[in-house]
């Protein structure tokens, strides 16, 4: 699954410090973090960029030039330390600090991703589920999130420090919806709805397209690299 | 989100045709695909890299070096025409036929999946939930995909030419699940559990990762593009 920035950037010029730091930037030095998590976890040290290319299927001239941008991590002859290099990418990537995440949409995906036992581990806070139908309003996720009623989005946006949103509702609603995120002072918002949001200026939306990653196995099964038995 | 293969891909030796058909180069075939998908809806004919990049928050450069590698798609002065190239892009990405795929385990995550409208629209069919846990099967999820048991996969994946499997289960679960599917004949999985999977060769797991979605807000968040208010 790959996720893509569908509105309200900043045109090109007003970019500056963030020119040359696309989206496909930030997503790889997500996933180089998700790579040193698993090397840390599985006892190593040290790894040069082309060991971390051939173990996690990644290129290793990209994984030089990505770090390169920002700073010199590499040490000649060793590679990147494993828990330094880690250290920095979660500097980089804003995790060195306290995030509060909302979900709105206490549905099927909204409580699997309440859940989600990635977002914690890096930090993340899911404080909260909001939803518009009173029969889920009280109740709690099944790892102990609280669901509240979206009319109290502000009030608890406020209160708990939210930074992100993630949109988590049917299609026919998202606008509405992200209306309401916008109104409550929340900048960042992930969807997963599809189609594009229209939301004003300083305000930053990721879409998340789970058909990606389908497609990419689709492509591998019609090159026959896979093949059914 | 963004997706990375996790385990047992053949050698680079072995990958001949695919050398230079990275992971990440089929990810944004996909996303090409998506903005392809957006610009038809709107009524565009033709575009070009520059603008398709300017429009989506890509690279123009980027992008007709991905085009390029599988032929000669534009057309000078005009750029490409929309519908040929979102043929093209699916016949690359192998979207050009019927595709059966099955998500194991029908719990918040496996049900949100199964009724995920953008699956459909690119031809995957959502033929079965599987689960172990009685009170489950038999159901089926909202939109009508039926649950059955687990313990009749191969007979399902055979009968039905099932080609992905999508693992939506417990960590825990998760490499006991993946064995199943091996075992059943099918060849192609995208794992939302965290954690690498052991499969054979031959056998191709995409692993989702929802968690770098976020980081890139959090990315977006720290530099202070986007501020709370």
């Amino acid at each position: 699954m790959k996720t893509r920035n569908t509105v309200s950037t900043p045109s090109p010029k007003s970019k500056q410090s963030l020119e040359q730091v696309s989206e496909l930037t930030t997503n790889r030095l997500s996933i180089y973090l998700r790579c040193l998590n698993e090397l840390e976890a599985s006892g190593a040290r040290t790894i040069s960029s082309q060991a971390l290319a051939e173990q996690f299927d990644l290129n290793a001239a990209q994984i030089r030039k990505d770090l390169a941008y920002f700073g010199e991590f590499g040490v000649r002859g060793v590679g990147y330390y494993v828990r330094d290099l880690k250290r920095h990418l979660r500097q980089i990537l804003g995790l060195d600090r306290r995030l509060g995440v909302c979900i709105i949409g206490a549905g099927n995906l909204g409580l699997a991703l309440a859940d989600y036992p990635g977002f914690v581990q890096e930090g993340f806070e899911i404080l909260a589920l909001f939803d518009n139908q009173t029969s889920k309003i009280g109740q709690r996720s099944r790892g102990g999130t609280p669901i509240y009623d979206i009319l109290d989005l502000r009030k608890h946006a406020r209160r708990d420090n939210i930074s992100i949103a993630v949109l988590a509702v049917p299609t026919s609603a998202a606008q509405l919806v992200v209306d309401l995120v916008v109104d409550a002072g929340i900048k960042a918002v992930l969807n997963f709805s599809p189609g594009a949001l229209k939301v004003p200026d300083g305000v930053k939306v990721k879409s998340v397209d789970l058909t990606v990653s389908l497609e990419s196995l689709s492509f591998y099964l019609a090159r026959g690299e896979i093949v059914r038995a």
